[in-house]
């Protein structure tokens, strides 16, 4: 990317304060703004950019057209315990995540694990993002979201399923480890960069319109029938994802998601686990440690490559983002100014 | 299965009297013979044979070796809140994830969510078997175990991460909706079965020895190199199921696993959510109904097939084999009646 010339390099400073100028004149008000910005710029720093700047237009969109509403804040709905419901009254997706994640975090430190399940809230933008958060503050974090019908179950044609990231987290090494995926092999924008690059998918990633698997991006984008990961497994996760998101939160699901005129009013999981809470909380960090030691001694397939663990690529794109800017489309930058 | 010559069909009760008799042989003592030879005849009852009744005879071998004690009980380890550790003592890992489904249910019942970890356990035989009960009584479960390594991280060659099956479960008209899942995309008993067959897998399923995917059981049976679910996905999966059953238990990770005689002296997490303790508790019934018919009302890729959700062939296959006894190779019975 860096060596296109339609790139410019921002720097975060700039890049939040752009953002925050920008929440602020649509109406998020103290220290929301910045916090809101605070979540787009580091999802950008750490190479998300499909989830961070490219996608701030949109989040934009969203709020002139009040799908999001700036300044609505989780109210509880119920409380079992360490179980918490609450309603995210279409709040800002990530600052609801937030406000989630760290209420997950606060029951677990009481009673060791915490599930906070939130319905009627927003796109969180990247899982991934609160993962790191609890990890980093000695947190295991699991959470996922439901999201619109993007995907076929397997052995049908029409989108019934959402691809519901799902995301896992554990400290590591005063940074984390953290894997945040989607129930689809490929995303429909990772999908259409291929097809605008003229490139064929690395592994078939859905069907084309005579029903066989394909690796040609154009053919899927046709049929629309983007592939679950691991076929009927993937399938049956994305289901159950929903399913347990809806039960928890009281919110929708993906169906009732989908008959809506945009994407909103997502029902979300997350769930904090307090390991200094364990016996055995002293030798965490080693364990990790020898664990991922292990599998990176790996026997490379390809000799000279590394085998790499979840998370360990967005340490490095944040150090190098850091130093150099991060890479924005000058278009996509150009327009931001004007917002 | 049926039709072949070398079949006899057991009735549940016949297959858990034989069962039970060998385990008291074997030093199971009162109700422990009973419970764990019900484990395996559910298994076989509801048609996952390969962990049931036909791998009985291994779980005897295991006995016999002293990997597994008959009557060795969970003790606790630590306890924070709804987070509690245990130590399996190397009992028998049925009995054991018996006894940390019903913790973590007890816990469930009073904080809303439980979490059990269970170091030093063994070989569960199948997840799904305690998802169905922790569902069927109306908790949400979610529970996955660690493995020895039989499966290559993403671009390696050599086994360094285990399949480690995870299971969702969530209540569903008195019976429940079941996922039960190994990170490889097929099992090497699988592909074992095709190759004896003589027939192809219907997905690539790993590698041959010239580094490509292929769908030739033989070809993987000769490398070893089974492919992780969604490739680099199931891959990262596998990883940090590893890590937190291994964190969260204090027990052995994969790695240390991999280095002993045998796979025994698992780590397992068993997390149950009672639902009845949220708000919503009255309509959930309906919402699993709801999300469940719109997913089967799909427009089928194959015109007159049917879209399955999971779990909901074990009901059928439960039946079936309830009707009409449970379907047994004959050697296999043979070699049961001789222990």
């Amino acid at each position: 990317m860096r060596k296109e010339e339609n790139i410019v390099f921002i720097s975060p400073e700039q890049m939040k304060s752009e953002f925050s100028r920008i929440l602020a004149k649509f109406g998020f008000t103290g220290s929301r703004a910045d916090q809101c910005a605070e979540i787009f710029t580091l999802n950008s720093l750490e190479g998300v950019y499909s989830h961070g700047v490219n996608r701030f237009p949109r989040f934009v969109v969203y709020l002139r057209k009040g799908y999001i509403i700036p300044n609505a804040e989780p109210s509880p709905v119920s409380r079992a315990g360490a179980l918490e419901q609450w309603n995210g009254n279409l709040g800002p997706g990530p600052l609801n995540a937030l406000f989630a994640t760290e209420k997950a975090m606060e029951i677990a430190s009481n009673s060791g694990i915490g599930l906070v399940a939130m319905g009627n809230t927003n796109h969180w933008m990247r899982g991934g993002t609160y993962g790191w958060m609890a990890a980093r503050k000695g947190f295991v974090f699991i959470g996922w979201t439901n999201t619109e019908a993007n995907m076929p179950a397997w052995g049908a044609k029409d989108f019934r399923l959402g691809n519901n990231p799902l995301v896992f987290a554990v400290p590591y090494n005063g940074e984390a480890v953290v894997l945040d995926f989607a129930m689809s092999q490929f995303s429909y924008g990772k999908m259409e960069i291929y097809q605008l690059g003229g490139k064929q998918l690395p592994y078939a990633g859905g069907y084309n319109n005579k029903g066989k698997l394909t690796t040609d991006p154009g053919e899927i984008l046709l049929t629309r029938r983007a592939l679950p990961i691991g076929y009927w497994k993937g399938s049956g996760l994305a289901l159950l994802l929903d399913i347990i998101a809806a039960i928890l939160s009281g919110g929708l699901s993906t169906h009732e998601i989908s008959h809506m005129e945009a994407e909103y009013a997502l029902s979300q999981v997350f769930i904090a686990i307090c390991i200094n809470k364990l016996n055995n909380s002293g030798s965490v960090e080693k364990t990790v440690h020898d664990i991922i030691s292990n599998v990176k001694e790996s026997y490379p397939a390809l000799s000279g490559t590394e085998i790499r663990y979840p998370g360990e690529n967005i340490i490095k794109i944040r150090e190098e983002n850091t130093k150099m800017g991060i890479p924005v489309n000058k278009e996509v930058w150009q327009k931001i100014l004007t917002l």
